[in-house]
């Protein structure tokens, strides 16, 4: 099975950034299949990096290489970095990216790789997923073992992340992504919902995306009466987008067990004016 | 030769939906060839996304499997389809997304895929293209015959699509979608037009859209005084965009077979203020 | 080693013209590699699309075929072009798209393929990158030799480019591009700085892009006290987008060799207001 490296920056598609990337890639590592998850991070929000990052790596197959650039600090002293957990490596600056894929699954271990010699002849200060992660990535994707590639580190940079506030009858989070179609995705998971502990321990115990939305799938909160409030809207939390009418709110678990409200077939970003930051309380009656 | 699956969506770009389709689909089938055709049909709009597969399908090598999914109706009981021609599969809700391709070719075969054993093992109710499309797909690309996924449907789900109305001297149509160029296509095709009943009996023998297209690029039109009327703006009918000086309106039968209204090096969309749904008038001198 | 194709258009993603010119890549040639640089030239930006494709091709291995369709003129006599060099194939129509590639690297030959037998058998006359660039380069990346795909030319088509003038203690040129995060690039290359006389002879000798940025890697230009000027703006020239505070505006050479004029974690060209053509003045204290 030839080896799949994903790719997910903040370099948009009006350039050839990632074309070129594609190429030194290529270059190196010619059977590699090259993924993008998505160029439209937007400039330099590590945190939205991040997020898009933990919800997609865990759907790729064991060994998928995972590049990351989204480098406010190219040039300066940050570390370039190669993460390993059980399933997959994370290519990336040292700024944070890899916090929340770290946080899901264990880390097995980190290299610094700024100065690998699997680096471009030429490194630029300001193109580095060109001189360094591309070609770092698919020198792996040949086969190199990390500790060829750089030299080993205890710790790494981690980004300090919006709490979520859990209290006796209500869990207070904030939206962290709007995504697409206006949905509205906030910090909560499934586990830090009021009332359903039981669940949670279950939950903690089983280790994949998939299986952490089962507990949805099956329709767990139908009828729990939770609700969920921002700025003053409040949102019936059902199971699906379609579960109320055309053009009305809805808090659902979504399908990276998050909770996330939506207007069906609608905008609600657009429809209510939430945004990033926005709080968010989850009740039970 | 290896499988290819397109993938048609409302997904967009700045989330990582797609990116994770595509890590399911090589999870399941290694070898497959990914190819997107778009995924910015506009949200929810199952008639531009039917639109757009029609177009592009004719184009693939057979045995090609498209996966299309504007699914406003996600986590419902609408079902998951598989759509067999002789050329090609369709992976798509049960929403009349497949409504033109199966104008265009004879289906062979309708299945009901909704529970498909080919689904992830956990399957949410946001986002089957991951949970049920992607793998279903990926399962046929790996050789499975529709049988051994779904159950056998005599009928899908049609779109009611706006008429086209041919009188005498004039045919009646609207317009169905702008392009990237703001070129306006509309629903009204080469065979629709007056006074070509010839050319028609002849085209509706040949099957592939190349051929539909070859009355027009043997400029078979050039001549005959067709002008297009929409919203009072008139557009001489001729046969490429550089017909007309930069900035000046022209109509021509397009690369898909359908008229389509264009300003040379501008956008007839913004320049003349049209849009979906106008009333296109083809008249014959 | 399979054939690596990249396609640099501007037919936006929201069409799905891009896929269908993979579905008829695919279907002549299964084992290509297909690689995107680009889709978002701005429509009918010939110089645009020059920049974006001399930007990328270095970083492609030899062999690549490099098909760029931006392409007002479809429909019309220009002609279709197959050119050589040594690193690479360029398929693109006779309007100047390969100015700047064939200025950096010599041109081995020049082949009109405007009636290819490779071509579609039926030709439109308003997509010529499905019915004759895709399928040209396809059969190039199956081994035909281009002799076979068409007749050689001895001339085309180049583009009318920016000047930049070279004074005693300042250079002047223009912005030629804007990219995504809003740097604003221009015309001016590395070797045409003031007082950098020695360094010049060096680079000319020197044939590749990634050797061509040696010199501003390695830091040539700290401390010279260059600075550049843009409608009044100030920008120190320095190494790197972090060589400011954020919010602050800085000049660099940048990863294509050119000089480059941002706000480090913001946008020059939103911010003061910059945009192409703007005049662009490189002092030397």
């Amino acid at each position: 099975m030839p080896p799949i490296i994903t790719l997910t920056t903040d370099f948009g598609t009006s350039d050839a950034f990632v074309g070129v990337m594609k190429g030194v890639i290529l270059g190196i590592a010619p059977d590699a299949r090259i993924v993008d998850l998505t160029h439209e991070v937007p400039p330099q929000d590590v945190l939205a990096g991040a997020y898009l990052l933990r919800g997609a790596a865990p759907y790729f197959p064991r060994g998928t290489i995972h590049v990351a650039v989204v480098d406010p600090g190219v040039g300066t002293k940050r570390r370039a970095l190669v993460v390993a957990t059980r399933d997959a490596f994370f290519v990336a600056p040292d700024n944070g990216l890899a916090t929340l894929v770290a946080q899901r699954a264990a880390v097995r271990g980190i290299w610094d790789v700024s100065r690998s010699r699997a680096r471009l002849p030429v490194v630029s200060r300001t193109f580095h997923g060109r001189d360094v992660f591309a070609p770092v990535a698919a020198t792996l994707a040949r086969g190199a073992a990390p500790d060829e590639l750089g030299t080993r580190l205890r710790t790494m940079q981690r980004l300090t992340l919006p709490r979520v506030r859990r209290e006796a009858r209500r869990t207070v989070g904030e939206i962290i992504w709007i995504d697409r179609f206006g949905n509205c995705i906030s910090n909560i998971r499934a586990d830090d919902l009021p009332h359903t502990a039981g669940a949670d321990a279950h939950a903690r115990r089983t280790s994949s995306a998939a299986r952490a939305s089962r507990r949805n799938a099956r329709g767990a909160f139908r009828g729990r009466r939770l609700s969920v409030t921002i700025d003053g809207h409040a949102f019936p939390f059902l199971d699906s987008y379609a579960d109320v009418p055309a053009g009305k709110p809805v808090a659902l678990v979504n399908s990276n067990d998050l909770v996330e409200m939506a207007v069906n077939r609608g905008s609600a970003a657009s429809v209510l004016g939430i945004g990033r930051g926005a709080r968010v309380v989850v009740g039970c009656d």
